[in-house]
C-alpha cells in the first residue's frame, strides 16, 4: 500500500450544496441563474482582489458582490435578504453521499481536513450543521495568511501546519479554480464534478475526476491500495 | 493646470461593447444570461490562473472557459460556433460615444494608451475594426508580462515602458477588478458604470465615477483644468 495522502477539501459546493441557496437568489433576482453568476463573481473578486494584493475577508466580498449585481439590475437588497442569505450560506446541507463517504476514507485509515476561504467561523458553524464536522481532524481558513484560494500562500499554511511536504497532499474540490491551485502548488488533486462545474482545457489539470464524493472515494482508495 | 495624467484604457467592454456577443451566446446556450456567465467565469479564471502562478494566454481560457460551460449544460460547441464566437469578439463595435469622447481628451492634451489582457494582435485586430487604433499613442498587452490584470506586474509594465510612476497614470476602465488592481499599484482610476457594471463596496476605489466615456472624459477634463 502506498503511503495514504493527507486529504483536504474544499467546502463550500464540495461538500455543502449550494444549490439549495437558489430559490433566494431566484426570489431576490428573478432569474433562477443569479447564483451561479454571484458565485463566479464572488471567487472571481476574491482572486483579483488577491492577485491585486489586497486582503478582504471572503464574506465580506460575497456580500459585496450580491450588492453590486443587485445595483446593476436596479434591486435592492433589504436587511431581511441579507440575514435569509447570510443563514442559507452557513447551513447548507451536506450532499447525500457526503456522510459515508467521508466515514468510507476514514475507515480506510486517510486523515481528512479541510481548507476554505471561508472564516473559520463560518465553516464551523456550516460543518457542525451538517453534522460532519467531528469528520475532519483540523480545519483552515485561508483567512489566517490573507491570501484566498487558488494562491500558494493559502496551500503553503496547511503544509506548514501539518510539517508535510507538497507531495502528500491531495485536495478534493468541485472547482477547477481551487484544484488548478492545488496542482501548481505541487499537491495531487480530485475534482467532483458536481453540476454547473467541469474541467477546464487549460492550466494543470486534476489527477482524478469523479461523478460525486463517493465515486472519488472509492477511486483514491484503488488508487492507494488502501485497505480497511 | 495640473499636470495631465498619461490615460491608459481597458478594451473589452470598456471601449467596445460586449453586449453584442449576447444573441451568440443566446442562441448556443438558450439563455441569454449566459455571455454575462462567461465573462465572469473568463476573469476569475484569468486571475486563478494568474494567482496560482500559471500563464496561459487571455484568448485560450476564454475558449476553454466556453467549453467548460458548455460541457456542464450537455452543449456541444461546433467549430462554425467556435469561428462565430472569435470573429464577434474581434469585431465588437465600440460604443457610441467612444470615438468622439477620446478625441475630446485628446483635443485638451490627454495621452491615450490601452493595456489589455488580450494578445496585442486581436487588440490591434479589434481597435482597427473598431477605428479608433490611431486614436492611441500606444498598445499594451498583460501578455508581453505573462501577467494578467489586476496582478500589479500587468500595470508596471507599462509603467516601466513609458517611463513614468504610477501616480502619473489614470486607468479608464468599466470592470472594478480592473480598476481595483489600478488603485492598488497606485494609479489614479476612473469607472464607467456600463449596463450590467458597478462599484464593489469593499477593496480600493475608484476616484472618478461616470456613466459613459463622455462623462468621465468631461470629469477628468475638469479635475485637471484641461484647456484646449
Amino acid at each position: 500500500m502506498a503511503k495514504l495522502p493527507l486529504i483536504v477539501f474544499d467546502v463550500n459546493e464540495t461538500l455543502l450544496d449550494l444549490e439549495t441557496m437558489e430559490p433566494v437568489f431566484a426570489r431576490i433576482f428573478g432569474d433562477s441563474n443569479a447564483m451561479r453568476l454571484w458565485f463566479a463573481n464572488f471567487i472571481m473578486y476574491s482572486a483579483a482582489l488577491t492577485v491585486a494584493g489586497c486582503y478582504v475577508p471572503f464574506t465580506d466580498i460575497g456580500a459585496a458582490v450580491m450588492k453590486m449585481l443587485a445595483d446593476t439590475r436596479g434591486i435592492r437588497i433589504d436587511e431581511g435578504d441579507k440575514k435569509e442569505l447570510t443563514d442559507k450560506f452557513s447551513t447548507m446541507p451536506p450532499h447525500a453521499e457526503v456522510p459515508a463517504a467521508l466515514r468510507k476514507l476514514r475507515a480506510v485509515g486517510f486523515r481528512l481536513f479541510t481548507l476554505t476561504d471561508n472564516l473559520l467561523e463560518v465553516q464551523t458553524r456550516q460543518l457542525t450543521h451538517g453534522g460532519i464536522v467531528d469528520l475532519f481532524e483540523r480545519r483552515f481558513s485561508a483567512d489566517r495568511v490573507k491570501h484566498h484560494k487558488p494562491s500558494r500562500q493559502a496551500y503553503g499554511y496547511v503544509e506548514r501546519e501539518l510539517g508535510a511536504k507538497p507531495a502528500e497532499f491531495c485536495l478534493i474540490a468541485c472547482h477547477t479554480w481551487d484544484t488548478l491551485g492545488a496542482v501548481a502548488a505541487g499537491w495531487e488533486a480530485a475534482l467532483i464534478k458536481r453540476p454547473g462545474n467541469d474541467l477546464l482545457g487549460v492550466g494543470p489539470q486534476p489527477q482524478v475526476v469523479g461523478r460525486d464524493l463517493d465515486d472519488v472515494a472509492d477511486q483514491l482508495i484503488r488508487r492507494y491500495g488502501a485497505k480497511a
